[in-house]
């Protein structure tokens, strides 16, 4: 037998493995909670939310908690159960979403509301919400509790005022920027912030990671939404167009309404009144983000936020923790799924 | 001019008016926390929440509160953030259900997601959600926090087993009385109980208002659940015969299956399962129901646990606060509407 060295192949494009690395023992911990705490007396409960939770979601947000807490030298076992109950906020959240959306796939699987029906989803992300706050009772820091109770608030304004805008052509950049800060870069932020919170750091350090969480969150949201112009719906494991469909109004679409011509900008608002949503349109429309560098442009404005956000933990000391969520920023930005 | 003396007529019925009058001042504190705190730079979410709040809702469970903190001699102001979270808590679940139960008219109005969309009344809910906990926040209680985010799991709990129990012919009495206790029930007792809490008053003591709160609570539902078989939708200020519509498996229906013949059950087989549910067949059902004295005796079940409620807070000092307490009892069940 002769031994093979195989040299492994130089890494073209970040990657969340470094910080999948950093917190996989933790995540143990985590997944131990979130599958403990999902049960309920009633098997629907268990049955609905396992659909969304076993449904292959990277869990950002934990990793976030769990990296934050590495980062500030927490050695405690506190982010356990509060990064679960932050995966409970979101799951509830998304659960809602699909509901509101109407949306069939999600993550390349069927949604929970088209399975179960819309009722038994509602009242699953409320359970999953209310299963969050025990979890954060039983933590007991009131000053957590505050940053993840106002969280929580600022995501659903965010959510409505999404909804208030969707087929509103006339959406400017500055509010879309105000929608996903609500929507998801406000738990993005808690999610890292109570990290300083339980590690006992300064007023200095929660804000820091806040800023590196908030300013994550609405890079990932920004390609997210570049992304549903950008590949088809076998790539991201969600139905491609379906915020063309739904008349939401993202970057690419403010940037290539903002950037196009009389006939274009024609285009756009009955596309986005729901006037124009066939498969024709969508393609047109692509074609007119293509034109305009749309997805470019709002990539361009993830990298920016990407790097805000590296910066926001620049004091920080050098380490895996730090490599790991600087290299998470740059991932943030660069993927396609 | 002279003067004319007209006796005040006896009253026949208990009523609701010495909880009201005991709690009056307060729920002004109360009604001002619930306005200014519905309130958002989103627009639509004071609108939407308003519709409800503002519709004319008894207030059963803040006023609970605050008679309960009359009743353990409580001087503080506590009691007023408190009693407005609890009542965002209903709030919330209300909004959701009128969407889980697709209604259209509630206390007499149209329904929020008739008004405003399915979409936005979710969301809205889970908004008046994160506020409450925002407000319990606000007071720091971390004994508050555990009853009440408690309170919130069990009441989804009960939601969803109603759901699963809906056109389900074959739901027990005891199935039904643990789907109230979770859907109703657990939040009257939290409303209660937490005035203890506050007082700084014994477990004794906040035991024996978390049982009063659960004990009306369930004779509220139980009577609830008779008058939508007793009475019309002009009366009740909702849709009558909802529930059999809906397949809701209520106590008189449980009542009037487990008590009929063969083809009295084969008659309800059908119509829970949807088959028969027009206006003769709701006609026909409310001719079953008191062919067997089903409401009646749903009645006196009600009276059963309002009684147990009135027990539970015989061992404190008589007064305006127990005085009213015991009639608000008397009067869920005397109830028509």
């Amino acid at each position: 037998m002769s031994a093979t060295i195989h040299p492994l192949p130089r890494r073209a494009e970040p990657s969340l493995q470094p910080l999948m690395a950093l917190v996989a023992d933790g995540m143990n911990s985590v997944n131990a909670v979130i599958l403990d705490r999902m049960q309920s007396r009633i098997p629907l409960i268990p049955a609905l939310a396992g659909h969304l939770i076993a449904g292959g979601g990277k869990r950002m947000r934990p990793m976030l908690t769990l990296a934050s807490a590495a980062l500030v030298g927490y050695g405690g076992s506190r982010h356990y159960k509060l990064a679960a109950a932050v995966e409970f906020i979101h799951t509830a959240t998304l659960l809602h979403d699909d509901v509101v959306d109407g949306s069939d796939m999600r993550r390349g699987k069927q949604t929970a509301n088209i399975i179960y029906g819309n009722p038994a989803t509602v009242l699953v992300g409320d359970f999953l919400f209310s299963r969050s706050f025990e979890l954060m009772v039983e933590d007991g820091s009131i000053k957590v509790l505050r940053i993840l109770s106002n969280a929580a608030a600022v995501i659903t304004e965010g959510e409505v005022d999404q909804l208030v805008a969707q087929r509103q052509i006339e959406t400017s950049e500055e509010r879309y920027l105000s929608i996903i800060n609500g929507k998801t870069a406000a738990l993005f932020a808690a999610a890292c912030r109570i990290a300083a919170v339980v590690a006992e750091r300064s007023e200095a350090d929660e804000a820091a990671l806040d800023s590196y969480g908030r300013n994550l969150g609405i890079a990932f949201q920004l390609a997210d939404d570049a992304i549903d112009y950008d590949s088809d719906a076998a790539e991201m494991g969600k139905t491609a167009g379906d915020d063309f469909r739904e008349g939401k109004m993202t970057l690419p679409v403010i940037l290539a309404y903002a950037r196009g011509s009389d006939d274009e900008r024609e285009f756009w608002r009955q596309a986005i009144a729901g006037d124009r949503n066939g498969d024709a349109d969508l393609a047109h429309a692509i074609g007119l983000i293509r034109r305009h560098d749309a997805v470019q442009a709002t990539r361009e404005r993830a990298r920016h936020y990407a790097t805000r956000a590296i910066d926001a933990i620049a004091a920080f000391p050098s380490g895996t923790a730090k490599a790991a969520m600087i290299e998470a920023a740059e991932f943030a930005v660069a993927r396609r799924f």
